[in-house]
């Protein structure tokens, strides 16, 4: 198997190869589908009983009561504490910028006043309180705990829970560590689809929430899709994707680490390269052979890069951005000259990131805005998350005496059209005579 | 059985009564789920021919080929012309006065540059394309067209693809004129669940496209919940609900039609009012027993207000918002003097409806804001239907030669924090010795 694929966007069999290769369908297993369901429906039958049953199975911890599970946050600022200083300082300056940045995401509330007197508008709130789920053991990421809790915390949600779970009853001092500096307002020990059922119907103990975000296996994922309705939910995020386009002037061995810092995620992720210089594309496929066998995680990048990553040549930054829009990319980096006139034609990605500097790590981590993105695709119709799903609308609708005249009518004579008579005649009422 | 329950939160079973009437668990038909996901792959995999299929078959419409089913823009606007006057300037200025509200709704690109040169910001940009479904039949409202098309528009979706079946082969003209009236950019006359998988996954003659929003009957909101994530959709309705706050002073009448007019949707549908005064109450009472026989849809009505309507009495109008923010209207009418006041205590509504004049029949018509709202008790997390929900951001990132040095270092520390040194070295790269 090659290294990596190679493609001509000038190949008769170009389209379909391009195809062939995003092709990506997030596979649901009935089997897990069906267990979640039973666990679910447990969960809201018996409540705390049934997540203490499941928690001592699944993550086998034999909890005396539910209680015990609780996290006191105590643990967690003293899990922060014990940080070396330049982990807790690289970890304060990051949620410190990701803060600024959502800070300016934040809607407010706006009215306006019509000639006669109506008033309409929006009136912006906070959900009350938001379920924030954590993985527990390899998974188990600060960085992501940042990016879910903060822009929750900016929109001004109250009360913010954390679950996670901790098998074998193993805390993971990271995650306990980030979540006092995210600022996270209670934390218990649970996890999988009963930490979500939990969550969403509430128990004696657990108090039910609004949405549930962040990111979790297989079974959370079926476990919020379930329960999607009765609270909200994020996205379901597929694997990780990277899309570069360079103009060939960037030191090829960087942008084959950048190809690789989104490989390594996952044998499923997806790095892709658009360039116009194929002499440039040979020398980041040599990069790519003579780098791959240092890094650690060389088996993950490898598996990814031959089957789902490629070198695509163009032929030149005009149809790269078409396939770039195309593609529709979880991120995508442009490590040009001027990156900015390209951005420009970019109608669909998760995140841009713009000139030779601007890795995608520096993203995932630390420039300020969100790292959990819109994947396979759907950045065509979503966005990163964001302080805007922590808000919601209510709209506002004050009609003055006069204007109870105009829109009466209005409403009365399309309200017959739809054979809606209360409709009308309650509009009707208030017309003067 | 009662015309309408009564409830009095002095009540010792009071919290257990209200949470009985507010149950609502959307059914989901196994059946149905089956033969959509059947109807699904057909279209997926056969494309015009199968949509051609299931439209002489469930629409009894056999046409020679899909192109026939196209329904020309000449023809729309051939509706429209032909509307009797009073009914199409009604439609216009409904059209006009939403159009105008959405437009403050449309969200702007932002950027700010730090102090040492890098940028940061937002690209928000529209949908490309978006597939309207218009229900056929008795349920085909023209304003609920508007509604969905219009956001769209003001968003900046460049084409608007409407579907909408017409059983028999008859078409609605009032639909038909609303389509030319939002600037619908295409219509088709397919619909059910061969419709959306049309629209979701494209076909030789029908354009893929990014969105589906609009109402439907239960294969077509079946048919939504299995394409979401190939395409976006918005929420899938339950039954209207209406909840009235009165301070006892409003005319009963005119609270008892507003009641109705929720009523009148749906047998499903839900009304209620709270009221600190149990005369008021009393006299709505009364008013509903005469209004209600000289109403034409009194049998949903008076099926909709024994079954899931009430009349409550509370201590006061603080206690009135408290319950409104537990039931999370989806409508909210707050009929009283200084009605701002109150509404800065609500936290969950749909849309509210301020002062004695605001009949939410105006709202659904013509006020301006949508009348896409979120139901059963969605209105915690979601919001009414917007121009947000027809654009999307991507996050821009511009890092500068100085801001690599101080973002590198975080970044490469927290990512070797994680076990990911590909992201650690990418970022290590652009660090200057």
């Amino acid at each position: 198997m090659a290294l990596i694929n190679r493609l001509d966007t000038r190949s008769a069999d170009f389209r379909q190869r391009l195809d062939r290769l995003l092709a990506y369908e997030a596979s649901e297993d009935a089997s897990i589908d069906r267990a979640v369901a039973d666990i679910l429906l447990d969960v809201r039958n018996r409540g705390d009983a049934a997540v203490l049953d499941y928690t001592r199975r699944f993550d086998r911890v034999d909890a005396a009561g539910i209680e015990a599970l609780e996290i006191p946050l105590a643990d967690c600022a003293a899990a922060r504490d014990a940080l070396p200083a330049a982990q807790r300082a690289a970890l304060e300056a990051a949620a410190e910028r990701v803060r600024a940045y959502h800070e300016r995401q934040r809607a407010q509330t706006w009215t306006y006043t019509e000639a006669d007197g109506t008033v309409l508008g929006q009136q912006v709130t906070p959900l009350d309180r938001v379920g924030l789920y954590v993985p527990g053991g390899k998974a188990a990421y600060p960085s992501s705990l940042l990016m879910n809790a903060l822009p929750a915390k900016v929109a001004g949600v109250a009360e913010v829970v954390m679950v996670t779970p901790t098998p074998g009853g193993v805390r993971n001092p990271l995650v306990l560590a980030a979540a006092a500096i995210a600022g996270v307002d209670r934390a218990i020990a649970i996890g999988g689809a009963q930490a979500v059922g939990a969550l969403a119907y509430g128990t004696a103990y657990i108090p039910a929430v609004d949405k549930i975000v962040g990111p979790g296996n297989a079974y959370v994922a079926a476990a919020k899709r379930r329960v999607y309705g009765t609270v909200g939910i994020d996205m379901i995020a597929g694997p990780s994707e990277i899309l570069v386009i360079c103009d060939g002037a960037t030191p090829p061995d960087w942008i084959a680490m950048d190809l690789f810092s989104q490989a390594e995620h996952d044998e499923m992720a997806q790095a892709i390269l658009l360039c116009p210089d194929a002499a440039f594309l040979d020398q980041v496929e040599q990069a790519i052979a003579r780098l791959l066998p240092t890094m650690p995680r060389a088996d993950i990048i490898g598996a990814s890069l031959s089957s789902r990553g490629a070198l695509i040549q163009v032929a030149d930054l005009f149809e790269a951005c078409d396939i770039a829009n195309r593609i529709a990319p979880e991120h995508l980096e442009i490590s040009t000259d001027e990156p900015e006139r390209w951005a420009g034609l970019i109608r669909h990605a998760g995140a841009i990131f713009m000139g030779r500097n601007t890795s995608e790590a520096l993203g995932d981590y630390c420039a300020g805005p969100n790292h959990v993105l819109p994947t396979a695709r759907t950045a065509r119709f979503s966005s990163p998350l964001g302080v805007y799903d922590f808000q919601k609308r209510s709209s506002l609708i004050h009609v003055s005496d006069a204007g109870a005249q105009t829109l009466g009518r209005i409403a009365s004579a399309l309200a017959h059209g739809e054979g809606l008579p209360a409709h009308a005649r309650s509009a009707e009422y208030r017309l003067k005579p």
